[in-house]
């Protein structure tokens, strides 16, 4: 018997009755509910389903407030900025989207700045919804201390994403969405529960020495930047934009030990947006089109995206598979007993 | 008896004679001797005076003006858009930056996209005055194409690189400028003149196969991106931004061979200024201040642009060192025999 499948509706649904069930409001169960069933249906696995218990032990601990209401203020022609009150970064977004899309539509480029949020998800799934009204956007959002600075000896950095998107003439939006850590985490705690090595260069362990055991990394080592002290300044600049210019928390500034069972981050998120209309000459979507004819005509086969667009189109067509221990622990969470 | 060494100020006007001699007009020649100025004297030099022969060859070739007029277009508020003329950059920039600057200030973000560009110098350059000013600037520049797409097999995207710059309280701005590929275009020009090998995975040579010599590299050969996977998202980034949203060029899109003697991309180029001082709670610098006290504490001993500050505190003390060999090549360039 294959495996049970679900429509994106039904996932969506599921969740969202466990976010209800675990005493988020209705705005924030919607809103993480979209984002996780998104990432499961487009085969992300890292922030699928597998990141429900993290949310719900983090609600159940009081770490975040899954009932906060977000406070969207208006500072300038170009700036949004957005105080989450203590809950997710999700619905900050939804909340101010609108005044950054318009801001950004008349005047050329505008900047979300979200503070004293939660964000335990990928973050392409913030971006791309930009790049399909033809915008072009970038974000980054910091983590929590998992990662040692190239040239230093203990970590300091999150893993620190960076995410953009941008339209494309003629296919789904150009996306990336990278981790300026040589793993993301939730790639780590997949290898560790699979019982798979990691990459020689991803990490070192308790004692700072280079290890490909995902265990070493998880309990007392760390993750090492991508691209040595490239990714290491990028991971810099991600601390410096999601954190010092919003307001929020840097990924070493914060102390989760005092509520058990926490484990989502307590940072900052920055979304800058630019609207292409505003480029002379030639349209950026045409343009962004001809870009990527000429990188699959010299061998670059698929974009970074493209492997969650076939995965997509795949549950579009199929449903979303999970296996039925999976399931199973999803309707033991809406029932209340997860 | 040491090299004969120069200020600053005799350093730029040596440079700015040079210029001048050869065609530019007085806007020109002053922005890009104190730019190429600034790279000698911060010891980057492969921007620096090792730069003047491929200006003077671009110039006399006919492939870039001298003379060109910038035309800034105020596009909206926060938006700048800048027709270079087929002259440089650096004085594109110029022209637009007062504009910039005041949109920045009065919307939180505001950018500028210089388009019909030649940019053939460090990219820190243009970004640090910014920080200096209170403001943080990103900057993207496409170049022209040496570097092959992670998983293709010609090359496609240029250098293109990526600079950062943030104030910092109590210390020079915390700036980096990185090439998206694994190394700068002028870094394996010097390691090819100073017959030095470069490290594994730099690049590949005419037929596709990994090497180590600068000369093969060069000639027919390519460079790879920085961090495989991640390093070619970003480059392809840059290239949509600094070409498809501007209005410029990309890499791959001009051909100079009509041109003999012609080394400058014809490009585009995009700056992002940012105003802090619109972000709520503590100030930026101090912020960012304490995230470099954070970042020495776990110990990485000094951040990517220190080695240019320790090299221009030297120089301002010392004088900027010149070989007598190119000082006196300098001198033959001002006297027009060069």
């Amino acid at each position: 018997m294959p495996d049970p499948s679900l429509s994106l509706v039904e996932l969506e649904q599921l969740l969202e009755r466990i976010f209800l069930n675990h005493g988020t409001s209705q705005d924030v169960a919607r809103s993480l509910a979209a984002n996780c069933a998104a990432a499961q249906r487009d085969g992300a696995h890292s922030h699928g389903v597998f990141r429900m218990p993290g949310y719900l032990s983090s609600l159940a601990s009081g770490w975040v407030d899954g009932r906060a209401v977000p406070l969207v203020e208006d500072i300038a022609s170009g700036y949004v900025s957005v105080d989450a009150a203590g809950g997710f970064a999700q619905p900050a977004l939804q909340a101010a989207r609108a005044l950054l899309v318009s801001k950004a539509r008349s005047a050329g480029i505008a900047v979300l700045a979200i503070r004293n949020s939660h964000h335990f998800a990928a973050l392409w799934p913030d971006v791309e919804p930009f790049a399909r009204e033809g915008l072009v956007a970038l974000s980054v959002v910091n983590s929590m201390t998992c990662v040692v600075p190239h040239g230093a000896s203990k970590p300091l950095f999150g893993t620190n994403p960076i995410a953009f998107a941008a339209p494309c003439e003629g296919r789904d939006p150009v996306v990336f969405d990278m981790a300026t850590s040589a793993l993301a985490h939730g790639d780590v705690q997949i290898a560790a529960r699979e019982g798979r090595q990691v990459p020689p260069g991803s990490g070192v362990d308790r004692d700072g020495q280079p290890t490909t055991d995902p265990a070493a990394i998880l309990h007392g080592g760390a993750l090492l930047p991508f691209g040595a002290h490239k990714g290491s300044a990028l991971s810099m600049m991600v601390e410096l934009l999601s954190a010092a210019l919003t307001g929020g928390h840097f990924s070493f500034e914060f102390d989760w030990s005092r509520h058990p069972g926490a484990q989502t981050p307590w940072t900052g998120q920055l979304i800058i947006v630019i609207d292409p209309a505003k480029s002379p000459g030639h349209g950026f979507a045409g343009r962004c089109r001809e870009l990527v004819e000429r990188m699959h005509e010299v061998g670059q086969a698929r974009l970074s995206g493209d492997r969650r667009y076939r995965a997509r189109e795949m549950a579009d067509r199929e449903g979303i598979r999970l296996t039925p221990e999976h399931l199973q622990q999803l309707q033991a969470m809406a029932a209340g007993v997860g």
